[in-house]
């Protein structure tokens, strides 16, 4: 069968897979997830053989050690991804419940209900311990998934699907509920980004190449980031020992994530006082500073600062600072330069901290607190399938409810119009 | 200048308008609202001249009565326009509500906050009314809107957003907040639908053939409805009469709606007392009945439908009927010809409507009432823009809430994470 035909078989197949998991009861899907997790676990050793094939072949490939770290699968990871999936069906069952059912004057209720999107095409890098926790939302949410990993995780992501669908159809899953594009061939996501008559909604994850390249090909929806450009701004009234602690841990606490802090922008009247205790700070933890003029004259280590800088997502140990004129400034170069991401003020201003909540842009603005918060557990969501920067649908970590719509429903006793 | 740069200026301006207008508060959004309504109703001259225009063309390039008629502006309908801007003025401003706080265990509060969705594309045909109630439902929600209409409506829609404009101005909205696409060469549209770097959404609103033109072309997210085929299914366990007024009402009281009743689908137990009442009634009010076997072999004068008929939006007195054997050949057939609008069911069967209502896939799925009330006005939203069948962002009629986003917020007093 050519990739086209493959593809469309496996959309296809997802979506009648579909109808059947919207009606499933949460016991149902709660016992598959329950069974997934231990299946992962008894299997362990299948799974750290197959994954080894794949770090081999990565080796040979010459992926980076932080890369091969990632994909790496043992035991605590294993056990991890049991404990992930466990923690999912533990959360309540996001469909079925009715939303703001009010009375309208002819006596009919008008209200909402929340229902499954139907098949998501879930596109990822890297990470196998990914696979288990997305599919596991998408079924809980009551949807069909189609999973399209990483070539560099084919033997993994196989090994991993393979016993998740073992265990989703023991418990009474249709087969399809969990598809899996298996082939490392880059036209099966081109095909699968035109099927827009099967697949609901598209969710990538992965590098911001991975992103920009699926959104521009997709004629699905779809939900995403490109990349987490985010700040911290230390106004003019910031708590200045509070600040150092939350722009260092926004820094290095892991520098790898999207919603670490890139830049950090601090006002002018406090620079002198602030700037000299956080650049030694990061100086100790191994951070390299790139910094504005003004930045450079409080400290002679740090390298200039380009505009290009500003731009980019380092996901490691560097940060840009600019010393800026206040509120309106900072918030002027976050609209310029962030990513819609993580935007964090730090002050004990309350007219500055309920400006920059109210017109600041991004997923997530936040008051005196760090911008790492930026996570689905964190919010209290439960898992968490990624982070969207879309304006549409969902905004934000994405857990159970934004991998579901609503329907309006209606009861009433015989009412026409009128 | 040509038609690709001209396009891209009115974007990038209406761009920059938006972050204006999301922080203008509802008393300056709605004094210009209540601005518009006055300055529409002392331009009625003008507007009606400039209509006339538009209809005397119509005319000659041979539009039917009914286009015309809807094309057609008078002093009543002006009248209408205003009341309208009125009472989206007289609506709660959606922009800066905030939802769902919670506390998390570190003490951090997590909540959300509503914020406009930015700029809006709305493309529309035919009736001038509309241009002005959109504008002004996009206004309110925070955002600037660019308004493509009809070529049949050039010169009524000029007029019209030349005043919405000026009274926008002289109330504080920057001069682009209202865009307009002053031409009437399609190639516009489809110069418009790439800029997804400016526009954050496009709402269409018209025939089927324009819909699916937008949403094939379009780099942006479309929120919109194909057309609506819409069923009513009478239980076997329905209340006869209550049926019966609910399937008349559902097809004649204004037959060329969305939400007006395609096809009916009797269970096979009440077909013979049920049809022959609501048979005479339609044949009485002059609506021609195609039907299955089962319906022709209790009236003579049904037709005969094709399966064809049954994907088909009628907009008319034509309705198709099916006797089914039960609820669950009623689901299916929604399923196969249903278009995801408004989906009735007639019953005193709890069971049965409560299945209804989980099962069913639709914009709106109702319970003993005329599928004619999913409508924003009827469901309590107040106005709307439109009907959307996507399952992303709005589903059912979109109202002032539908035309906004939402964005994280954290209060926090210095926390970091661990």
């Amino acid at each position: 069968m050519d990739i086209k035909s493959y593809v469309l078989e496996k959309a296809a197949k997802a979506k009648s897979a579909a109808r059947v998991v919207g009606k499933m009861n949460a016991e149902a899907k709660n016992l598959a997830l329950l069974k997934m997790a231990d299946v992962l676990e008894t299997s362990k050793d299948n799974l750290i053989q197959e994954n080894k094939k794949d770090l081999e072949a990565g080796r040979q490939a010459g992926l980076s050690t932080s890369i091969l770290d990632r994909l790496e699968l043992n035991e605590p990871r294993i056990r991890q991804m049991a404990l992930g999936l466990r923690e999912i069906a533990a959360l309540p069952d996001p469909v079925g419940e009715i939303l703001k059912v009010r009375q309208r004057p002819n006596g009919m209720s008008v209200g909402r209900m929340r229902v499954p999107l139907g098949v998501i095409g879930f596109i990822f890098e890297s990470r196998p311990n990914v696979t288990a926790d997305s599919a596991a939302l998408c079924l809980k949410a009551g949807n069909a998934v189609i999973l399209k990993g990483g070539s560099e995780a084919i033997n993994s992501n196989k090994a991993i699907i393979a016993l998740l669908k073992e265990a989703a159809e023991s418990q009474g899953f249709p087969a399809d509920a969990i598809g899996f594009i298996d082939t490392t061939d880059r036209q099966a996501v081109m095909d699968l980004l035109k099927l827009d008559d099967y697949i609901d909604v598209i969710i990538p994850r992965g590098g911001e190449g991975l992103i920009r390249a699926v959104t521009e090909n997709s004629k699905i929806p779809v939900l995403r980031h490109y990349k987490g450009v985010c700040h911290v701004y230390v106004d003019a009234k910031a708590n200045l020992d509070m600040a150092e602690n939350i722009c260092f841990n926004a820094k290095t606490q892991r520098p790898g994530t999207c919603n670490a802090m890139e830049s950090m922008l601090v006002d002018q009247s406090v620079a002198a006082q602030f700037l000299p205790k956080i650049l030694k700070r990061f100086a100790d933890a191994g951070v390299t500073v790139k910094g504005c003029d003004k930045t450079m004259k409080l400290d002679a280590s740090v390298k200039p600062v380009e505009t290009d800088d500003y731009h980019k997502e380092y996901l490691d140990m560097v940060v840009n600072c600019r010393v800026v004129s206040g509120i309106e400034e900072a918030m002027e170069h976050i609209a310029e330069f962030g990513s819609l991401h993580t935007e964090t003020i730090v002050t004990e201003s309350y007219a500055n901290a309920m400006r920059f909540l109210r017109e600041v842009d991004a997923s997530a603005v936040m008051v005196n607190v760090s911008t790492r918060f930026n996570d689905g557990f964190e919010f209290g969501l439960g898992a968490e399938i990624g982070i969207s920067t879309t304006k549409l649908h969902a905004r934000g970590p994405m857990g159970l409810e934004e991998l579901t719509s609503t329907k309006f429903i209606v009861l009433g006793q015989g009412q026409i119009r009128v």
